[in-house]
């Protein structure tokens, strides 16, 4: 089995591109930074067990007290440093994570139980409330941390007490009668299990996962009821009790529990659960030598329900902030003032280890075309330049309410650590390797365009494939394959939003399969080198109409635009009059920001939008089109020069933190 | 003090019009429709304290047990009857009043107190949970109930138990160190209270609904805290319980409880709460001798924040189904399907009734506009033609969840007797008589042309102001004053959607007072006789930008157009690809609908519109404008005909229950 955690170590990312830049600055900046917010905020020495006085803090999103997730800041921060460290020694860093593991072992219980809020704090409860505490969710962090740091330094320092952890799990879960009959409310530990099984081998890892994927949902799990309202009863809950995050009693499509798996049709709830969950489903479904098809079926549907109707512009996902998650279909507003728009920085991380595991088995650009959307925009906007600042939610609007702008922390500090878990080994989603037609032949999957090289051996042979760019700048991709050996095959992702694109030797054959240019080791063996050229203009991308939004977007390439105060200093209402030509003329501008020395593409639109002009428009419900044909027509001013500039380096040049990603469309 | 609830009487309806037919069949059949579904659900003979296996049943909408509501229902009813009884005597409506009197008089308990719920099923709990058991609601309308019973047959039976149970109230609730603090849950006493006082002058009464008022939201009310607060804690509620209606803890905005009225800038929450309070704010704004300006400013700001941000084109208020209210402003999407509307037919009766407050102190045509909108609209449509069936949600879009029909009845009932209520005393709102400047002389106000004679008195004399039409289908409006003084005034509301009108004779002068035609004395004294002639011309009603709707809707006077499937029988997605031309041109065409026998205008448009075509679009997030312009524009497919109906003429058919106001504006 192959993982990206682990592939990535094939890949070196050349200097200079954008991604490359944002990856060095997690390993020069973003690791120390984050260590030492560890340090601050308690989490550091929490394995040593003392009580902190964070711990006394009153649940405010009840039950879930702030510290719950303390575990997991922990393990997801060792998790990205041995991705970093890899390729950037730093010795500061690495003695920390020396500390770190010591103390995890020490807070190892007898019994193997790992857990710092139900060793210190409630030591009562163990397993008694999966469904909100996060306690195998935690638990999944620190095996997935325990995989890269004994892939790192070799050793079991951290593996070992966490298979013992794993053990105990293995004892509690599972349909045994003397078994609890539950699974995490919070999905991880599926993917964590899964990996540790590839490790291991160990098959009781494997029908762990596999016990807590096929438990989920049932109705009749525990007393012909489902397993949570069984254990709520347990507990005494009153039923009028419920999560702050559950908008109604019984919400628990929240954690994608409302059904099995298989039966769900829709993709409902909490949006990190719910790409945690489906990437387990999609591993499962690989890792199985007699494949579930319904659970394949089913990672398809709720692929497709996601990306078809509840997925922004930005790869974001999520409309609704009170349960983090999925709106109803189609329900897609930009940001507070519109409805909601929540688009997590984990979802969309999550959304691109899903891709990543699917594209494992069917290699198809559907697939590919979301991963770098969620890279170049949800994702990459969730950080600052500098790798200090992030943000948590990403909205494609602001409003005076949620400004556009990044933090240091968070309380629930999940999408820092995870940008550096995803961007410590980003390599690995670039190039897949996949079984060959012929065993003795290499298949090489390239699925996005970040300049590198890729070490692989086929057919005893090493072999080593380049790909240079100014990507995603520009357009021109030259590829060098060097090997002795005649016996790779390649596939190269065609991007969906290319208008053309042309590869100099003329490939093969121009047809793409399922999105992707086939190039056979008989072609490849005469043409090592070649390159691809993608055309990037500028695009209006417009959202599907049942969304109720008449905006357009700019985007050129993997690249959405935004527009910020910054370069059009006279916004006062986040850009919520602002009309766009859908015929405007977009100029490109070749930019290096001074300040942050970051170069980019902005774009300009010239005498191509105006203003609503507001005062003309009484809001009463009532207005007649005339009004607003006047408003929006003749009353509207021309806007001389409107600047916008990519989405994911919104907020990094100060500002007032007004910004908005689609213009309503002038009806002209 | 004038109320529509006592003036109705000097108002007689004209046979024939839409007005009066609907009042016709509610005196006709609703009332013994309903009474008949009272006696079968239980509600009838509830006040003989026996339990009712609907008692046992479990509170879904925790805390509110199904049968909270029937003291209030079975008031509602019989107010609506002693309304209709006036001109319609009925025997066996009769007998039913004189037995649940009696009945309600033998469920008072020796204090006073009279309430169903917490005499049977929880008789320690009095007063223990204001804020959810509608408690003191249900007083206040068998207060209402018994002002119409004293009003219609000049008696005590009813007044006088009410009488006793206000007293104890009195006693219970103040400011003082041995009283309660608190504030009922769901407005409704203070306008009971208020019109109680107009009744009995005893300043208790006036003072209790002040009290109510003004203490509501009060931060401090308890213990340095909010009532509510105190009282959940009082009742050993944990925080994170909380009633099913509220989203999030604490959504204390669900009751307008939030803070104090006269600090609320916008009006959040349940709508038909906000709309009962705000009634009675304008009630007492009108009562107290030294108006309360700040009380006064806060109703204005909440009318307008509500009729200029969170009134849908139907008068219906309140986009979210949850909490039955208010969203966020410009948040008005039309069905489930588009994220929300709820829209209930209280809300809407509510609004006219606060309408009709503030008209009394305030001649304005912004307040009778919305008036007449709710009416023709969002109220008439919860009743079928032939006063059966009902409506409590009223979407303007219809969707798979949520067809467009209605029901024989509700759990929560409120709805249906409301319409009763209103349309029993609807005579009271077309007219109001103010403080002339001369006191010797009258001053009519017309607000609504509903064919009808107004009787008064002025200086000593009779009088009759007779206005006939065939409105809402024709403008032409002729008015005839009979009267041997010359000393009335009239005022008479020239609609806001009024494209031009004319009078003849001219009137003395064509400047509008706040929309409102001013007609002195020395010229009607002269030209007693006079006929207004509106413009009744098909418009295009286009909501504003900020609520992303970019749709069109047709009106016709007060009427607002929907398009359902029994006049256009190809559609199946309810009516969400068509998209409507702004150019379009409406034909009228008069219908005597041949199963109903309701006369109607119908509009037609004869190829001006399209539908689009959904197979050329695909869905995912990043979708071309070039895609999207294709499927609305060269692949859309021309709409021969299409039939609009009166949008309260909804699902009086048959058909599949598919219908829609606002339709997709076209730009070709």
């Amino acid at each position: 089995m192959s993982y990206p955690q682990e592939t990535f170590l094939h890949t070196t990312l050349l200097p200079g591109s954008l991604v490359a830049r944002r990856r060095a600055v997690v390993s020069s900046s973003t690791l120390s930074y984050q260590l030492d917010v560890l340090k601050e905020t308690g989490r550091y020495d929490a394995f040593k067990l003392q009580w902190h006085p964070t711990y006394s803090h009153a649940a405010e999103t009840w039950p879930v007290p702030k510290h719950l997730f303390w575990d997991s800041d922990v393990g997801k921060w060792i998790e990205g440093a041995c991705y970093c460290l890899v390729d950037q020694p730093n010795v500061d860093i690495e003695n920390a994570i020396k500390e770190l593991v010591q103390m995890i072992r020490s807070a190892q219980q007898p019994d193997g139980y790992l857990n710092i809020h139900y060793t210190v704090v409630d030591p009562e409860k163990r397993f008694t409330n999966l469904r909100d505490m996060h306690e195998l969710y935690n638990c999944g962090h620190l095996i997935e941390a325990a995989l890269a740091h004994n892939h790192l330094y070799r050793n079991d320092d951290l593996l070992e007490p966490m298979l013992k952890y794993v053990d105990l799990l293995c004892r509690k879960f599972g349909p045994g009668a003397d078994q609890i009959h539950g699974y995490p409310g919070h999905p991880e530990i599926e993917q964590a299990l899964l990996r540790l099984h590839d490790r291991t081998q160990d098959p009781r890892h494997l029908e762990l996962a596999q016990y807590f994927i096929t438990e989920r949902g049932n109705p009749n799990g525990v007393e012909g009821e489902n397993y949570y309202v069984v254990e709520a009863k347990r507990r005494n809950e009153p039923p009028a009790m419920r999560p702050r995050a559950y908008p109604e009693p019984d919400s628990l499509w929240y954690c994608q529990a409302h059904k099995p798996i298989v039966e769900q049709e829709t993709i409902e709830g909490h949006s990190v659960r719910a790409m945690y969950l489906l990437t387990a489903v999609a591993d499962l479904v690989k890792s199985q030598n007699s494949p579930n098809h319904r659970l394949k079926e089913a990672a398809y549907r709720l692929w497709d329900n996601m990306v078809d109707r509840k997925m922004y512009v930005t790869g974001g996902i999520g409309a609704i902030k009170q349960w983090e998650g999925f709106g109803i279909d189609y329900f897609l507003p930009q940001g507070t003032d519109d409805g909601g728009c929540y688009s997590e920085t984990c979802a969309s991380i999550g959304t691109m280890m899903l891709a990543e595991r699917i594209l494992q088995y069917d290699l198809n650009r559907k697939f590919s075309d979301i991963l770098e959307l969620c890279l170049y925009n949800a994702v990459l906007t969730s950080m600052s330049h500098d790798g200090t600042k992030f943000t948590y939610v990403n909205q494609l609007a602001s409003s005076e309410q949620d400004l556009s702008k990044r933090e240091e922390w968070f309380t629930c500090a999940c999408c820092p650590p995870n940008v550096l878990r995803l961007l410590g080994s980003i390599g690995g989603y670039i190039y897949t390797q996949a079984r060959a037609s012929e065993p003795s032949q290499a298949q090489i999957n390239v699925h996005l365009f970040i300049p590198s090289t890729y070490q692989f051996q086929v057919d005893g042979q090493d072999a080593t494939l380049t790909q240079k760019s100014n990507w995603p700048w520009e357009g021109r991709v030259a590829f060098e394959l060097k090997t002795k050996s005649d016996q790779v095959n390649l596939a190269l992702r065609v991007p969906g939003w290319a208008k053309s694109w042309k590869m100099s030797p003329p490939p093969p054959t121009e047809t793409l399969q399922r999105g992707y240019l086939v190039l056979p080791a008989t072609w490849l063996s005469s043409n090592p080198s070649f390159t691809l050229e993608i055309a990037l203009t500028p695009r209006l991308i417009a959202p599907h109409p049942y969304t109720n939004q008449d905006t357009l977007t700019l985007a050129r390439g993997p690249i959405v635009y935004c527009i910020e105060d910054v370069d059009n200093a006279w916004v006062q209402d986040h850009f919520k009059t602002v009309q766009l030509d859908p015929h405007c003329k977009i100029d490109e501008i070749t930019v290096t920001d001074k300040d942050t020395n970051d170069a980019y593409v902005a774009l300009k639109v010239i005498k191509g939008a105006s203003l609503m002009n507001m005062d003309a428009l009484h809001a009463s419900p009532d207005a007649r089109i005339e009004e607003l044909d006047k408003a929006t027509g003749a009353d509207a001013k021309i806007i001389e020069e409107l600047i916008f500039v990519p989405y994911y380096f919104r907020a990094n040049r100060g500002g007032r933190g007004q910004m908005r990603v689609g213009l309503k469309r002038w009806n002209k």
